[in-house]
C-alpha cells in the first residue's frame, strides 16, 4: 500500500485558481493531521482524503454543477489512484467517505466516521478566519460579484436574494461563513474555530463600517 | 457652470470591475467632501474630480500600460466632459490637475493644490483598512495571483522579485500599501488613515499566521 506524496499531489491541482488552489489542499492536510493526532484517527485515511478531497474542483465561472458535483468526481478519482497504489477497498471506501462528505450541506452525506468528521472540520476551518475571508473576496471578485453590498431586507430575514441583488463576499459571510463554526463536529476543531471565528466576524464588522464612513 | 451628478458619473464606470468600480469611486467621492469641508479646499473641484478620476481605468489583465495612464485619460476625458457644462478654464485645469496627480508615485506630476491633495489622500485611503485588503486580494485574484505567498529574502531587501515569484497581495501590502499612510498630505486624512493603517497591518499578521498554522 504506496502512499501519497505532497509532490504527486501537487500535480492534481491548477494553480490558476486562488481559492480552492493547492494552499488550501496544503493548509488543510496540515489542520487535517493536527485534528487527526488530537482525535485519534487514521492518519493515513485523513492524510490522502486531504489530499485529494478537492482534486475535480472547478473554479468560479465553470460549467454549471461542476463545482457543486467536485466532490463526487474527487471521490471516484481518489478511488482510482488508491486502488492503483494497492489500497485495501475498505481503506479506499473509507477515503471516499470523507471526501463525500466533506461538502455536508443537510441534504449530502454526512461525516459519519471519525476521518470524515476531521476532514470536514479542516476544510471549514479554512474559511473562517483572515485566510477566510480572502479566499470568499477572491472567490466574489472572480465570480464577478462585489466585496460587499448592503443586503437587501429580504436576504437578511429568509437568505432570498432580491431579483438583482448582487451576490457579495459580505452575503456568503451572512449565508454561510458565520455559521460554519457551529456545524463543526471535533473538539478540537471547535476550539481552534474560535478565534478565527471572532477574527472573522470583525473583519466584516470593520469592512461594514468603513464602508458606511464610520471608521 | 453645471455640476456633475452621481447618476451620471455612474454611467462612466465598469460594473465589472470590483476594484475600481463605482462603489469605490463613492467612497471617494464621500472622503473627499469630508477632507475638503475639513481643509477648506474648493468642493466643486474636489467633487468633481473625485467623480471622473477613474473614468478611464481598467480592469487587471487589460492592455499593457492601459491602467498605468489611466490618470492622463481621465484627465483628457474630465476636460471634456466639463467644458461641455460651461466650467471655466481655470476649474477644469483644477479638476484636471487633481486627476493626473492623484496617481503621485515620485515620477509623475505631485499634488500641488489643496484640492490635488485632498483627493490624492482620499483615494489612499480606499486602500488601507478592511477595503484595502479586500480590494488588493480581489486585484490579485482577477490578475491571477495568490492572496498570500511568502516573499523571497531578495524581494523583502530590495523589492525585485525573484524569477518565478508571484506577486501576492501580501507582496503588495509589503511594497505599497504598508507605506502609504506615510504619503499622505492632508492633516485630516492624516488623522482618518491612522486606525484603517493599523487595523491592515493586524490583517496581514492575522493571515500570515494562519497560514503558518499559529492561529
Amino acid at each position: 500500500m504506496e502512499i501519497i506524496t505532497i509532490a504527486e499531489a501537487r500535480t492534481w491541482y491548477c494553480a490558476a485558481d486562488p481559492v480552492h488552489d493547492f494552499e488550501h489542499v496544503l493548509r488543510v492536510y496540515r489542520t487535517a493531521e493536527c485534528l487527526a493526532e488530537v482525535e485519534g484517527a487514521d492518519p493515513e485515511v485523513v492524510r490522502a482524503a486531504a489530499l485529494l478531497h478537492d482534486a475535480c474542483g472547478s473554479a468560479p465561472g465553470g460549467e454549471d454543477g461542476q463545482r457543486a458535483e467536485h466532490h463526487l468526481a474527487s471521490a471516484e478519482f481518489a478511488g482510482q489512484v488508491l486502488a492503483e497504489k494497492g489500497w485495501p477497498p475498505e481503506k479506499i471506501q473509507a477515503v471516499q467517505h470523507c471526501i463525500r462528505a466533506h461538502r455536508f450541506r443537510g441534504q449530502d452525506e454526512a461525516p459519519l466516521t471519525l476521518e470524515a468528521q476531521v476532514l470536514f472540520d479542516a476544510d471549514k476551518l479554512d474559511v473562517l478566519g483572515a485566510i477566510g475571508a480572502a479566499r470568499t473576496i477572491a472567490y466574489a471578485a472572480l465570480d464577478g460579484q462585489p466585496t460587499y453590498a448592503e443586503p437587501s431586507p429580504q436576504f437578511l430575514k429568509t437568505g432570498v436574494k432580491a431579483p438583482g441583488e448582487p451576490h457579495s463576499s459580505y452575503h456568503e459571510f451572512l449565508f454561510k461563513l458565520r455559521h460554519v463554526k457551529s456545524r463543526l463536529f471535533t473538539a478540537s476543531g471547535k476550539a481552534l474555530a474560535e478565534a478565527r471565528h471572532a477574527y472573522l466576524l470583525g473583519f466584516y464588522e470593520q469592512l461594514g463600517a468603513e464602508v458606511r464612513g464610520e471608521r
